[in-house]
């Protein structure tokens, strides 16, 4: 899409220009459009509507699966590297180096959810080790600062797995070495922090998530997002009894300084049962974690973009009451909103029972549907409708633009 | 809906006026919503987007079914008449008596096609005696000017019961009379049109429909309309060849004056094969048809709204290339766009592929669909899903208008 610019405008010039400045900036539509092929598809139907409008592709992310790609489109540099997926085999995902000098790693692309083959392994054999092994890896770079994207995994792991990968030690109560999965963690007795890589303590992590559950509990990781990834509700007490476990015991092995000096409070602090208990693998390094829409936001320079743009086209695979709770549309709104920018949602499909409460912060919401129909015809058709819907929408934006002229009667 | 006024507005104050003037003329969703339903849900969504908007209520129609109510909310008088069925059982139907003095008579109120209990009985026993037992009546009430809505009838009997009824006779070879429908018709021999009601001779007769088809033939009422109707491909010939028949005797049996005097190319003249062949009938007794959408349009007075207004929203059932064929919406929007007004169209389903051809004369094509989902669930929920639909598309309008005002940046 060469003749869709997405470098950002100079600004304090759009507004002057008389042709409209438009921010096209979608998340992903889950299983159909990437955020960049859904901007793509916005765009074309906007400028059928708009010829003559400045248009700008942000795509963007929540922290979950398409974070690394919304960030690469705004720039830095894709390198590949070898680490383990979530069942242990080794294999190629793609990192990125980000022009301010840190690295962003997509949990997704590690031990994605999306893996049809480690989804077929048990939960509780499956580990966060690749991420541990892509901190590594790009330790021996020299990348310091770190960008986590957590959701989309797997793993419900505690982040035993990355941690392993970055020098923990996990013993049985007659001294062998365990696996960093929770079946082997089962038996865990003993844990050796000595030897965490020392290069952690000068680095800074930031996991993106936008969760608030603590790793155990009922509110923990096992008990909400253990479902989906294949936790029975039989398997549940004791999956949740080895996170607890593992956690109680790590933070006696954690030195006061120079990791952390706080692990007492770890495992119940919000977001530490993010991406399986890896936020709080995350928290246990001295981390933090943050919303992945605002970083994501921050970091791609949304606000630049939207700072003298005349409309905001976001959008989402879906649209329901979690969408206000934080997702990427909604802090797109809200960002444009500070610069008096109208935002407008076109989404897979939206919940008509959230309205009343979308509508307070999205001037309409859409559907990409053209009428009755199936969820697979809509997924196998979602760039032409959503190309065709955002036209329409341009085309009534632009009609209400018109009508701001004052009219003369024939 | 006594909040929505449905008054003309005082024509060149509107557009002074720093509220929004929106027209809100939809045609009915066939299924779900009367014209007046589907206008009056827009209005409640618009109302909601945008408050202080100053909405007029012209719920339209293309001379089928809803086209009486229509009218009448324009103003005029409902009356209740006893008339025969397309079966011939006599039962109350409304026609209009309108403001200008003329009466309308809706054939989809007296044969139409949505009478289930009609539709059990052949095509080829129905007929269109209750159009002309109305005729009658309303002759006999002092009314001399006619409008005949054609769409939505249920018979195929080229107007000869309606004929009847105002005093045509048919006969056999033998001399007896015949019933007007069209198995009775297969042994017509003899047509006697000088008892045909003296009082039409006064009469102004307009029919309105949108079809150009003639009465027989490849393209006639049978071939094009019958099988809606219940014709089978096994009867065609003879039910044609009847209605050949018929309209060849017919044509020998008028007086040249004063009924007609272009009986000749009746048959074949466009818009002949309209409702059955009431199309015909009408021509024979010298009147005239005019597209639907045009004729409501004008009697409700619609251009006297759309001047000086700032948008006008229209929409029906379902939007495809037909719509651009003289469908009221299309009408509507012609109309607006001389008044240098766009139209946006809200339905109840819009043909993607259509699209490149609805948007020359749409700003903005959307249907009232959220997301996937089946017809009878849209039908359902028709009124708050089209209600919800018209809230977003006025907040985009509502938005492009905004934006027109110079952004300041925050």
């Amino acid at each position: 899409m060469s003749d869709l610019p997405n470098q950002r405008p100079a600004i304090g010039t759009a507004a002057a220009s008389t042709a409209p400045v438009i921010v096209i900036a979608p998340d992903s539509y889950k299983g159909s459009l990437t955020a960049q092929q859904a901007a793509e598809a916005i765009a074309r139907g906007v400028r059928q509507a708009i010829p003559q409008a400045q248009l700008y592709l942000c795509p963007i992310a929540d922290g979950g699966e398409g974070t690394l790609e919304a960030m690469l489109h705004a720039g830095g540099q894709r390198r590949q590297i070898a680490v383990r997926d979530a069942c242990g085999t080794v294999r190629q995902v793609p990192v990125a180096l980000l022009p301010d000098g840190s690295a962003l790693i997509e949990s997704a692309e590690i031990v994605g959810i999306t893996d049809a083959g480690a989804m077929t392994q048990p939960v509780a054999s499956r580990s966060t080790q690749g991420i541990g092994d892509a901190i590594r890896l790009l330790l021996d770079d020299g990348v310091r600062h770190f960008l986590i994207a957590l959701g989309g995994s797997s793993t419900n792991d505690g982040g035993a797995g990355m941690l392993a990968a970055l020098g923990l030690k996990l013993y049985d109560s007659a001294g062998n070495l365990l696996a960093p999965h929770p079946d082997a963690m089962s038996l865990l007795a003993r844990i050796d922090a000595t030897g965490l890589d020392r290069r952690l303590l000068e680095a800074s992590i930031v996991g993106m998530s936008d969760v608030d559950n603590p790793l155990c509990g009922e509110h923990g990781a096992s008990a909400i997002f253990g479902p989906q990834k294949g936790v029975t509700a039989a398997q549940l007490p004791a999956l949740d009894n080895t996170l607890r476990h593992f956690a109680a015991l790590l933070e006696e092995a954690l030195p006061a300084k120079p990791v952390t000096d706080n692990a007492a409070r770890l495992a119940t602090a919000a977001g530490a049962g993010a991406a399986g208990g890896l936020g709080f693998g995350l928290l246990a390094l001295g981390g933090t974690l943050r919303s992945g829409a605002k970083t994501v936001c921050d970091k791609i320079g949304l606000d630049a973009h939207l700072q003298g743009a005349h409309w905001l086209v976001t959008g989402e695979g879906r649209s329901d009451v979690q969408t206000l709770h934080g997702k990427a549309p909604f802090e797109a709104a809200a960002r444009a909103s500070r610069y008096g920018v109208a935002a407008s949602l076109l989404s897979g499909a939206v919940d008509l029972t959230a309205l009343p409460a979308l509508r307070r912060h999205f001037s309409g919401c859409f559907s990409l549907t053209m009428g009755p129909g199936t969820l697979a015809d809509a997924i196998a058709q979602a760039a032409p409708l959503l190309e065709a819907a955002a036209e329409q929408m341009a085309s009534v934006w632009l009609a209400g633009q018109h009508a701001a002229t004052p009219v003369v009667a024939a």
